[in-house]
């Protein structure tokens, strides 16, 4: 039996045998077992290291460890069950009764007569860990208990204020998401703030000041003096007591080392001791979790306290990374916490799916101040699927975040954006080139930084580099901070830079980048506007330089960076380089028109003394095309932007970039960053935004193939409880197809293994006279039987009586579409009516895997 | 045969026999013929009346005409056929080779095996009009057609070329779509415009200058004087000579009712002459297009000209409709239209439906200037299929038609938007009260509302009044006029009114609504701001009663108006009552806080002086509650009104009283007008948002019941072309599945009546040696038969070889998933293998039907 085909469950002993048997498992996927494999960007080791052991107890932390008791929503209603503590109990008294009551549904009375999950056997339709869920079957579960409630409503007060609060659970669900991760992230910037500062200096009023709290009450008058208060003492002032000369700079210099190193020490340390699961930006595994993929405490409570702390040592630390993405991750942890409080969503992992859609696109709206952008980012980019209920709740829950964040007032303007951006002139139509310019400089750096980073990931796995996570973190930070502190654009944080490089030069101010030439009274503009038209001054000259460097060393850094063992956003880092090299673009176009006026291109909009070229702009188009470019978002990325400067204006160059960005990079490569990293990490991820373009069949894909020997079935009433174990354990497939008879291989249903090992296990233990020689039946009515033979092991209850089928001819496109929409597990292949072989979502992609001449074992999960 | 049941094609004869069968069609829907029944909101008579003839040899008006030679799309590449035009031609000439083509196909040679379509006959693939699609099958034909192009391109530049134009069509199409929607709607309203002014008075300079550009040149000072500039005259002075007195009041009177009353007959008798389909909003027929259905004319050229023209003139005529749904389904009509320049789209059903979406994007887009919320208004209100790439796509041409709008200007101020508002005062978390009590009124309305439209509408279909619509607009437009003219609140347009609701009241404002007390000097606000806080006066109490008056009026106008044969769109007067009812409450809370300052709840955040309550806000928010109730819409509403404003700030209260609006509606009754009106036109309409609650199973729904006789099949060799052609005459199924054997009912394929029915008539006329005796197989190796037998006429090119299959014990929630889903015209049931029956989502919406009690036959469309 060893030799058939069916669904193989790499991970079936993962959840039982513990830490001991996951090197077996991981073994082939880390190419050579090894002492100390990389954990992050694709591995899973250490998942069980010893503190976070307790998590096995604590439903909490699993995803999918709630749904073991799950039983009890199917039939029986949840308010009479009480809560969830006493129902262990409960379905172990009833398990014994439970044949009997599977027998009254075989009998066909009632309408519940074929739930699979009717049989209320703990275990029996929960999921392994590192396995794929069934739609279509989590949604049917929850119709079902939806039903029951509508039903009980209409029979008593107390039953219909239940039904009510039940359908107002999902809002209050909703608020809660919103509340608690706007408070996180307001926390985080609060606390990444005062950490950044901290690296520079302190504040002798009080530590707990940041830089510009401690100088809140200084009465300084210009906002450059401001700066310089004296409550706030850099290190050398503290230390040598003078904040000039080169001694003083270089201890500041080391200062600025020391504490990124610690910060950067201190965020690995953290992650490797308690949550390796909170490294990297979270977003390519949410996305997975998202398409219905079981990873167990990816989202628990240890990975979000973990996740939350490190998130800003490692922002504070200087590296070349954002917050933004880890956001992400962040909320929809406090979504996946928050879920428990409600049986709805604890008990069916499609709901929960809900909720973490919507908490996705609340992580985009506490990070950017963007509800609708956020909504839109969920939408596009991470969900797969996304019902219109799903759409309103994720736009009032991103609402209720972006507004606590605001109350937070983490930046201290009460603005609810990140980079707020005030442009006051228009743009001309001629500009549209250089916008398209940006676009195909974040097209190329899009496709550049994809290929960069995977293959240094893909080092990262398979060579011994992998090996010292901690090591890495503090070589790449000291890299960081040695080089980056000299150059004062590379020193601030990528948001600030960012910020800084949006903003269009007012009168007052003081930045290098607005260091012009001051009109002299006598230049033809005459009274006019000194902002507009002025030639370019040598403190622009060392800005542009300065950012020339910046830009070479951002692009090279931040391949490395992403990807380590610390929570590291994508975000900020793409947009910092767009945003530089849109500056410098804009700077160049404006510094041209002022020499060329009468260039016929710059004839007529941009006569002398207009304000004709905007290099904040520039920068905002080139930030998006980078990010487009890594990330290829395009409606949510121009919604996040217009969300940021609240005028239509300005959508016209933002989509032309964010266009651009997308062809270019699309024709090097079609994934983006995230979608690359799922395919490294060996997910089950079955991309719905491409369409399957071969034109294969079902029967080219499907199990067995012509030279594998017959599909492993069992039949309706012919096997025993020992032949059905025997086929069981000398096969590691996760289900099989009941058919009519071996002959006639008329299909029947499908039976999952998982179910059918716990229910044969359950009635040896519990019900009398079943033994190895015990027919297993899966018919309504038991077939005629010799009298001294022993009672039949009735089974159709935890069979799926509708199994998805197509048949052999249907083309893959179809089939995957199938798939897709429905959120398939599996599909039975027929041919005219016979059971023929099965396709899984794992067939179908290392299909696709083969003819994109990719290796097919790497999918690894199930 | 008679007896058996398949799926049931009423409108069979319809294309064929024209005009002459249409009554015995429609008669059962009529419930009882007559001579003239409506043709508007449920009713398709007058389809072809004379005029509209031309259209049957007109492309460009059919939904599914240009279909009919769809063939060539399957397997010659469209580049190597040319154009369309001479394509009648080449497939006639090949189809005596067809047979052979589709022989090598059957041996199994190359991918394309399967292919159901891939018999160039004309007509095979195709749909008759009110018949439903099947996505997945387009959706495939489409890929195929991809993959042609794909292979293509790496063979030759000129393919290369090709293809890469075919990718960047889809872009074209939208930005054409775009340029044209948006310049139609920039000459709507500048038509409408100077058609409503016109019946105020004339401009004497120029009759075709309307009254603010007739005044423009006027060197008045103030805004009222330049309202009465002498260059524009009123129908009075140009008559009497005087625009003072009882006498010129009448006179205007008069001449207001009159040009009502013509603009009002000219839309009617233009509808009802040239384009039935122009009536209404659109949107109900649009919804249901999209979801899947045909209706040929429904978006051709002669509805856009018509409803162009009739859209204006209604406007103008003064009744209580607006022009923005309209508006979507002009630019639903440019984007059919301008599909015919592409082959992808001409030929493709499916992939039209993403251009329809995308067009209905454009279409509110251009009647709010609120793209994002044009794009999301068409994903949650009127796309049934959405994918990511329509999202964009949408996105972009939602924008080009708004700044192409924008530069046409029609509302000469250069603002995108149709209201621009801009608030001052923040809003108070109290304030939430009022606002959750608009909501409530809202809910209230739009349930009433529906109920009373739909009741009316109801009556109209089943009582002699529909049989006089000019009639019945002519009476209605001389209530509305006759009742309007006295109120200047009525006699204003809609979106004058909402507009002057939703505007905050300014220092200069002369406007009634702003007739607040003067401060005087003394009073205790000192030196303060003269706006906030102020005792209404006598002009602001007059306003006040108008107002009442005309919220009354209104509500009663809206619910007979909607629905009548001229083109009407409802978002302006449910707004329009809301923006009453709204400033109404908020004037009612500003003169409470001004005369309770120290009630506890007013304290502390209204104190006297400052300006404390907006009432403009109020407006907008019961504008929104209101449109809330009667649409359900939420999201998208919230961000066209966010896109109004541009703030943040307001997207709470409009949220807080969206929401309990839609609640309370959905209290009344689950259904939106526009689903109100689709099931009252029995269009097959399977709602994607709602969840199907039943708990029945496939075997309940599936036909033939087990009451009826057996199945209707073919066998896949058994049958000759004179049995088969007895079957088919003999019931009226749309298709036929094919089995192995009667006996065996083993599934081999499906088969639609009209491909069979095109295949036979053509072999027979064109393939020697068929006759009535010849055996038709659907295998791939013909059966051996007698050597004097005619050859057998095979048929397997034209057979789905992959019908989607449940099985009987399918729950039917399911099943709804799945049809919806995928976009099923039909699944097949079996059981254990074998052929049960067959499910069509008409047989779904009958279930449906009868689950609510509602009559199963109001589902009148395959």
């Amino acid at each position: 039996m060893e030799t058939s085909l069916l669904v193989v469950t790499c991970c079936r002993s993962l959840r039982v045998t513990g830490a001991g048997t996951m090197f077996h498992f991981w073994g082939r996927y880390e190419a050579g077992g090894m002492e100390n494999p990389g954990y992050c960007a694709g591995s899973f080791d250490h998942l069980h290291h010893p503190s976070d052991d307790d998590d096995d107890d604590d439903e909490m932390v699993d995803i999918a460890g709630a749904t073991l008791d799950f039983s009890s929503t199917d039939d029986v209603p949840p308010l009479s069950t009480g809560t969830n503590g006493g129902y262990e109990e409960n379905s172990s008294n009833s398990s014994s009764s439970s044949s009997s009551s599977r027998a009254a549904g075989m009998n066909g009375n009632g309408p519940k007569l074929v739930d699979p999950l009717e049989d209320p056997l703990p275990g029996v339709g929960t999921y392994e860990d590192f396995n794929t869920i069934d739609w279509v079957r989590e949604k049917s579960k929850d119709r079902d208990r939806h039903r029951e409630i509508t039903n009980k409503s209409r029979q008593s007060t107390v039953a219909l204020l239940h039904s009510v609060s039940d359908a107002f659970s999902g809002w209050l669900l909703m608020l809660l998401v919103g509340l608690m991760s706007g408070a996180l992230a307001g926390g985080i910037d609060i606390a990444a703030h005062w950490l950044t500062d901290m690296k520079g200096g302190v504040c002798l009023i009080g530590f707990w000041f940041n830089h510009e709290h401690c100088c809140w009450t200084s009465n300084e008058t210009t906002f450059q003096e401001r700066d310089r208060c004296p409550q706030w003492q850099s290190w050398a002032e503290l230390i040598t007591g003078t904040s000039e000369g080169a001694f003083a700079y270089i201890v500041n210099y080391l200062m600025y080392i020391f504490w990124a190193l610690l910060f950067a020490f201190l965020a690995v340390t953290l992650v490797r001791a308690f949550a390796p699961y909170a490294c990297g930006s979270g977003i390519p595994e949410i996305k997975t979790i998202l398409s219905g993929f079981i990873i167990r405490g990816y989202l628990g409570k240890w990975t979000l306290i973990i996740k939350t702390i490190t998130l800003v040592l490692a922002v504070s630390s200087g590296l070349s990374l954002g917050k933004e993405g880890p956001l992400v991750h962040v909320a929809c942890c406090c979504a996946n916490i928050l879920c428990h409080l409600f049986t709805k969503y604890r008990k069916n992992e499609a709901k929960r799916r809900e909720v973490l859609s919507a908490a996705a696109a609340v992580g985009v709206s506490v990070a950017f101040g963007a509800p609708i952008g956020g909504v839109l980012f969920s939408l596009e980019e991470v969900s797969y699927y996304f019902p219109l209920k799903t759409l309103w709740r994720s736009f009032f829950a991103a609402l209720v975040a972006a507004f606590t964040l605001r109350s937070i007032n983490p930046f201290g303007n009460s603005r609810l954006v990140l980079f707020y951006v005030e442009f006051h002139a228009p743009w001309h139509l001629v500009e549209l080139a250089p916008f398209i310019l940006l676009g195909i400089f974040g097209g190329l750096w899009g496709a550049l930084f994809i290929r960069a980073n995977i293959a240094w990931c893909r080092r990262r796995k398979t060579t011994r580099l992998g090996h010292y996570p901690v090591i890495e973190v503090l070589v790449v930070a000291a890299l960081t901070a040695v080089v980056a502190y000299p150059n004062s654009y590379t020193r601030m944080s990528g948001a600030e830079l960012i910020s800084e490089l949006f903003n269009d030069c007012s009168l007052l101010d003081s930045s290098q980048l607005c260091g012009y030439k001051q009109p002299t009274n006598t230049s033809e503009t005459g009274a006019g506007n000194s902002l507009a038209d002025r030639p370019a001054g040598e403190g622009l000259y060392t800005a542009l330089w300065q950012l020339a460097l910046a830009l070479v060393f951002k692009m090279l850094i931040t391949v490395i960076t992403f990807g380590m063992k610390v929570p590291s956003g994508l975000f900020i880092p793409s947009m910092a380089v767009g945003a530089i090299a849109g500056r410098l673009l804009g700077v160049g176009m404006e510094q041209l028109a002022y020499y060329n006026h009468d260039w016929f291109i710059f004839k007529g909009w941009c006569s002398p003394g207009a304000d004709c070229i905007t290099p904040g702009l520039y920068a905002m188009v080139g930030a998006a095309a980078c990010l487009g470019g890594v990330t290829r978002m395009t409606v949510s990325l121009v919604v996040i932007m217009f969300e940021l400067t609240g005028g239509l204006e300005y959508i016209v160059p933002l989509m032309a970039a964010t266009m651009t960005s997308k062809w270019v990079a699309d024709a090097f490569g079609r994934e983006g960053i995230y979608e690359a990293h799922i395919r490294l990490n060996g997910y089950p991820f079955l991309e719905p935004k491409e369409e399957f373009e071969h034109s294969s069949l079902a029967v080219d894909v499907m199990r067995p193939r012509r030279v594998d020997p017959a599909l492993a079935v069992l039949t309706q009433d012919g096997m025993t409880i020992g032949e059905v174990e025997t086929l069981v354990e000398s096969t590691h497939y996760s289900g099989f197809p009941v058919v009519v008879s071996q002959e006639s291989q008329r299909l029947v249903g499908f039976v999952l293994r998982r179910d059918l090992l716990i229910s044969i296990d359950n009635a040896r233990k519990r019900q009398d006279g079943v033994v190895s020689a015990s027919r297993v039946v899966f018919t309504e009515h038991s077939p005629s039987q010799p009298p001294d033979a022993p009672p039949p092991l009735r089974l159709r209850g935890i069979m799926d009586l509708s199994p998805f089928t197509v048949t052999d001819h249907t083309p893959m496109d179809i089939t995957v579409d199938i798939f897709r929409k429905l959120g398939l597990r599996q599909c039975l292949v027929t041919h005219n009516g016979r059971l023929l072989g099965i396709i899984t979502k794992k067939d179908i992609l290392k299909h696709m895997a083969q003819i994109a001449n990719r290796d097919p074992d790497s999918i690894l999960f199930n």
